[in-house]
């Protein structure tokens, strides 16, 4: 009985730990230094590198240490077996807070107040007035940010490939649903999943529904948005600012505009971090379920890509 | 039957149009260009100009256009009369708003990521651990933000001069009562008002208390704090970080080693505004409690300076 850590470039020590801790007996083997590959029953996968899968001859399951799983299922090599992806409330709520920190943010002008302290300016100005929000995906990330907000009292819209309910988020679904979500949106949070069909799904054409004078702020992959569509809104000052926490490169690359563009905030892919102490639970019991064959807990759809 | 308004370097145009709506028959008048100024029984004060009340013969009320009143109280020529502060629900709220984003700011580390972004690091950092803040001052504003902060889960300590009793809030009160209450806070903010005995009162003795790697933020009055001792514990790295929206002299003069301090946020006096639309009924209260020989509504104790 084995489950192998493909997770390279992190200290693994805790989560090992952890895992033996719910997983009595059961060997934990992490990449490179695999030694009983064969005895592998499940992998616990995030941005493997091409190949390093091929050795576990006996895989029956792949579980995401994350919750996007676009890293993962760009593999060429990936095994054709169940994949899961994490759903960690610890994940959850610091992806909101995170959300509440940005918001606050540009409600209360800060990144104004920021570049006046940098030019010794002093201009006070009224707060911003942020009432409506818009939600770009309600999965379960996004489903929990609309809900947050409305439960804050804002207007909030939101926006999903399939049609939701959610109390105090009026929903709307598929191309001609995107317009009318981001129409009235002051904020628009982009949690959309990196796949074959949203790559690039926030471009010119598109940035040009949002209001004029709208935030946008994108917490789920980079390539989701066209970079040159957005210096374009935010230079001709359709958009007023944008906060990105996702790159298509990251680390961002020296020479990228975003660094010291006046408009945009920039912070290290750190919204939202799985938890290993709360993440463990979930990756013991999908341990479980491939060893007796049940079906896994938030599994993907890898047709989708989500 | 008037009432003047003695308000420099503000446009009074809403605020008269509304005092109108609720006062008819009530002549406003607006220093310097009093027409009847022997008919004025209130004034409405904020910085007042030395001599400015002088001519207004008849006056039986001030009324003080903020919460605080320690710019009105400076005046040498103010004459002996009954004083009354605003308390204004919108007032609180923005107060609330802004210590709201202050703190997230500070829990999601924008001030490092900003930093971060000016030197084009990349560098992921998990948030900080903000979770005990402590409230000076525990009157209108600072209740409020004591009782806001406990509602929203995090343990709060507060300090005043007579003992309070607030839900889920810590309370002490007096000079041996301030260590217990600043001991354990990652985050303080000020909202003591500016007297006598509040000059300097956080002064290098009183910021040697705070907690190793707190965070000060000063919403109340400049002078509240030493500044030279603010700048020695930031130095030290006795404060990780400050947040100033009040200055002994604003706006802050070009000179003032604050604007470049890369431990401090300055902020231009907007953290909380009297806002007309909401202010103007208790003005219109006090007024007829002034003609009527009642007692106005939210007096101050001139002998207390708040
Ligand atoms: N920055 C960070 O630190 C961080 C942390 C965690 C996650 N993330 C990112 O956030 C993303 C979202 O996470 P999640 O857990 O909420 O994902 P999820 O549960 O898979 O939900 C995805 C949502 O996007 C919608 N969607 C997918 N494709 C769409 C399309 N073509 N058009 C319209 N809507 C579409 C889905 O619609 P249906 O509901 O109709 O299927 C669903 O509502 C992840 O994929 C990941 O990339 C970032
Ligand atoms: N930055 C802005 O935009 C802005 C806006 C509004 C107000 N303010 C400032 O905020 C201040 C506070 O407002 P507020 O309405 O909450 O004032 P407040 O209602 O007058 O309350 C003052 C509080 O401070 C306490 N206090 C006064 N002197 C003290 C001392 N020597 N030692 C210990 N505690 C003392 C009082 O204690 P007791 O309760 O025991 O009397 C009271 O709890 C104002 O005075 C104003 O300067 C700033």
């Amino acid at each position: 009985m084995s489950l192998a850590l493909v997770i390279p470039d992190r200290k693994l020590g805790a989560l090992v730990e952890k895992l033996q801790a719910l997983l009595p007996g059961v060997l934990v083997q992490q990449w490179p230094d695999y030694s009983a590959p064969e005895q592998v029953q499940m992998a616990v996968v995030w941005k493997q590198p091409a190949g390093s899968l091929v050795a576990l001859s006996e895989l029956k399951s792949l579980q995401s240490f994350g919750a996007g799983v676009d890293n993962i299922l760009s593999d060429p090599d990936l095994p054709d077996l169940p994949l899961a992806r994490i759903v960690d409330p610890h994940l959850t709520q610091s992806m909101l807070g995170y959300l509440d920190s940005v918001l606050g943010y540009y409600q209360q002008r800060l990144d104004l107040f920021i570049q006046q302290q940098q030019q010794q300016q002093w201009k006070p100005k009224s707060p911003r007035n942020i009432r409506h929000l818009c939600v770009l995906g309600l999965g379960e990330l996004g489903a929990a940010a609309a809900s947050h907000f409305a439960a804050l009292g804002y207007q909030v819209s939101g926006w999903s490939r399939s049609e939701k309910h959610l109390a105090g988020v009026q929903c709307y679904a598929g191309e001609q649903g995107f317009a009318s979500a981001v129409a009235l949106a002051d904020l628009v949070v982009c949690l959309l999943p990196l796949t074959a069909e949203t790559t690039d799904f926030l471009n010119s054409d598109r940035l040009a529904l949002l209001k004029p004078g709208a935030i946008l702020v994108n917490v789920a992959r980079g390539a989701v948005l066209d970079d040159s569509a957005l210096l374009a809104a935010l230079g001709s000052g359709h958009l007023q600012a944008a906060c990105l926490d996702v790159f298509r490169q990251e680390p961002l690359p020296a020479t990228d505009p975003y660094w010291s563009h006046p408009a945009v905030l920039v912070t290290p892919h750190c919204s939202a971090v799985t938890n290993v102490d709360t993440a463990v639970a979930q990756i013991a019991e999908n341990y479980r379920r491939t060893l007796n064959g049940l079906p896994l807990l938030h599994l993907v759809d890898k047709a989708r890509g989500y």
